[in-house]
């Protein structure tokens, strides 16, 4: 990968790079609506104000595209017109384009500091699929939950195990996370009290761009005209109220109170140089659901945690988990080829995540139950403090991010802080 | 109860009487969009028409809440300014009420004959959960899916289990059902092919109206406040998909390839005279899920079945299930109660249904599945035919009504014809 030098000034591991720029959606004090933005060092591109200024050029955009508070109707028209919209604006930002950088005007105008605008949902989500997909994380909840029989059950290898979430629910980075009340056993009676076992999910979430019809599938090989991009996913899971409730239809409760997304849409284009080889499929799936290409991606994974009491004492979070993605048995592809494989129908918008992203090892788990068993092997925080699962204060960042220095395309990241329950 | 005489002819035992006045979305050859629609005997009353016309009054409602194309405006501004709207067209209708009767012009404006119109979806629909609510159900469906221990499992009685499904794949009455494919055990090897278990289940749905906010609880009591009103739901089910799937996560594939709702809104106002005690919950309920007041709702509900050869041959479809709604264990108001017991918030247009609604006899039962036991007792059709499972070309026609003669409040019916597998 060669990258081209920008003429933004763009911090060494920059998430965002000229590599990546991935599609979002700010506010900003002064603006009367949500603008289409891309992410580049410490800047937003501002397409509205781009598309104003007739820097786009002969993109056959409509401005109404751009003017409904959602990447939808832009990344609606399938993966070539976003790709092009891509590259138009990877020009712009190059050090030897002077349409631009020779425009000081006009870059007071498009280039937004990015620490002045706040990021938002980027899409109208519509229905949203969470998968199990990690292999790893599958076998340890199967240990944990079903202690008497085989971890994994017969058909987690012959499809993508997934159930549909709450869309509504799903919110962006930054937004805090009310511990929940729910249903749990108190000494085997069911009581209705807060949830004392507040966990986090690492995953990494794709949005469906251009839609599909009600009949049509998905092949494995087609994947990639359907999908939008990849965000960081905190699947925020009560693990008492999981524990009574989801027999025999999954889970509800336990999960549909929160769940966050980074806000930064990034582009199969960008992370194509990190595509990988999957982990060997054995059995080989039925057809409409076996890999085509190369379709894990390579993405560094990490999710590190502060106490309330560690901000205090001036402490820096800590790291308690580091993966990665390209170690998931079932891939994006075959995910959305499994969605559709019944002839369903998907939307703009539509959102899948991964299932958590789990190592082999306990140092790279990607939930607290799994790294301190249920609470059988406490986390100790530099302050002394112990945890077995997430305690009222504490804050949660995933990151995640392919390759490094001027070619490196990251995720950003997606945090929340765990508050009080209500009342 | 007792309905005044309207001047529109309305058959005898009608759906749509004057008590009822459910609320629509319908297009027509002529109109340039959709219309909100309001059913009464073979018409529907114009909702924009009406309101060019000025007839609705002083009712404070902008006209662009009937311009969007769905329910949602209408019925995201609560119960009372829809009670309000219902009761100015009630009015309107009345024998003794000359304002629109009179106006022979206006009148062929309004009154649009009901077979000149097609239904579409009501709402925009945001999240859809599926419930599981009638005790002879899963009791027959586990006895069936996990014959070695209880059939209910400990949470049945503690908390309506439910799950999400796919809000995107409800479609209105009458869509025909292509026959899914997925993966099913075939002499215990999985295969990808059609599914030769296709069923329907009987269920009523609800639709929220007023939403509610992240961290806000809708308690059993004020449920009333949130809800739109009641459709028929057939939840289309593969059996052997859904065999093969289910565990750990629940339903996916095996639901959601299409499920069929029929198109008119009941309101709660209409249904207020018909609600009745729901049986005795033991043990009592934890406090947020605790019944308020008459929470069941006497609906009778009925199945019928046709072949092809049946049509063909002249004979009308036989009726395979009748049932009542109001022997559900867990009420709507309960449900609704649930969902956000966690602090999930609800917008304007999701989605609920019962579960199927079964009584304790095989021919009340509300799916194949139990009918015929799983295939052990198939159906003798009128021609000869068996019916283990659902044949293409068979025809499903559920209906659901309150009361009789003028009092009638129907919710009409939810119909859709199997067509073969794709391809």
């Amino acid at each position: 990968v060669t990258v081209a030098a920008s003429w933004v000034d763009i911090p060494n591991d920059s998430d965002f790079t000229l590599a990546n720029l991935p599609f979002g959606i700010a506010t900003k004090h002064g603006w009367s609506s949500p603008h289409v933005v891309i992410a580049v060092g410490r800047y937003v591109f501002d397409c509205n104000a781009a598309l104003d200024s007739d820097l786009l050029g002969d993109l056959d955009l409509n401005a109404s595209t751009l003017a409904t508070g959602s990447l939808n109707e832009l990344f609606a028209q399938g993966r070539e017109p976003v790709s092009s919209f891509r590259c138009r604006v990877a020009e712009l930002l190059r050090s030897d384009n002077t349409e631009l950088q020779d425009r000081l005007d006009l870059v007071t105008e498009v280039m937004v500091p990015r620490s002045s605008v706040t990021m938002q949902l980027p899409f109208v989500i519509g229905d949203y699929v969470d998968f199990y997909s990690s292999e790893a994380h599958a076998t340890n909840l199967g240990k944990m939950f079903r202690p008497q029989g085989d971890p994994l059950l017969p058909n987690w290898k012959q499809l993508p195990v997934g159930y549909h979430g709450r869309s509504g629910t799903i919110v962006p980075s930054g937004t805090d996370v009310c511990r929940p009340r729910g249903i749990v056993l108190d000494e085997g009676i069911p009581t209705y009290s807060q949830s004392k076992m507040l966990d986090f999910e690492l995953e990494v979430g794709t949005f469906v761009g251009l839609g599909s019809a009600l009949g049509e599938s998905i092949s494995t090989a087609d994947a990639a005209n359907h999908i939008a991009g990849f965000v960081l996913f905190n699947d925020w899971t009560a693990r008492d109220i999981q524990t009574f409730e989801y027999q025999p239809l999954g889970p509800n409760l336990a999960k549909s109170f929160l769940s966050s997304i980074s806000p930064w849409v990034v582009t199969l284009d960008a992370v194509e140089p990190y595509l990988v080889h999957q982990p060997r499929q054995d059995p080989l799936p039925v057809r409409p659901l076996r890999a085509h290409g190369n379709g894990a991606i390579d993405i560094h994974l990490e999710v590190s945690l502060s106490s309330a009491l560690m901000r205090e004492s001036g402490l820096n979070p800590v790291r308690v988990s580091k993966t990665n993605f390209s170690e998931m048995y079932w891939t994006w592809a075959q995910q959305l080829a499994h969605i559709t494989a019944n002839g369903a129908s998907t939307r703009t918008g539509d959102f899948y995540a991964s299932g958590t992203v789990s190592g082999t090892e306990p140092d790279s788990y990607g939930s607290l139950i799994e790294m301190t068993w249920r609470g059988e092997r406490p986390l100790v925080l530099p302050t002394g403090e112990v945890r077995a699962f997430l305690e009222d204060g504490d804050e949660v960042n995933m990151r995640g991010w392919c390759g490094k220095g001027p070619e490196r395309v990251g995720l950003g990241k997606v945090s929340g802080r765990v508050l009080p329950a209500r009342e």
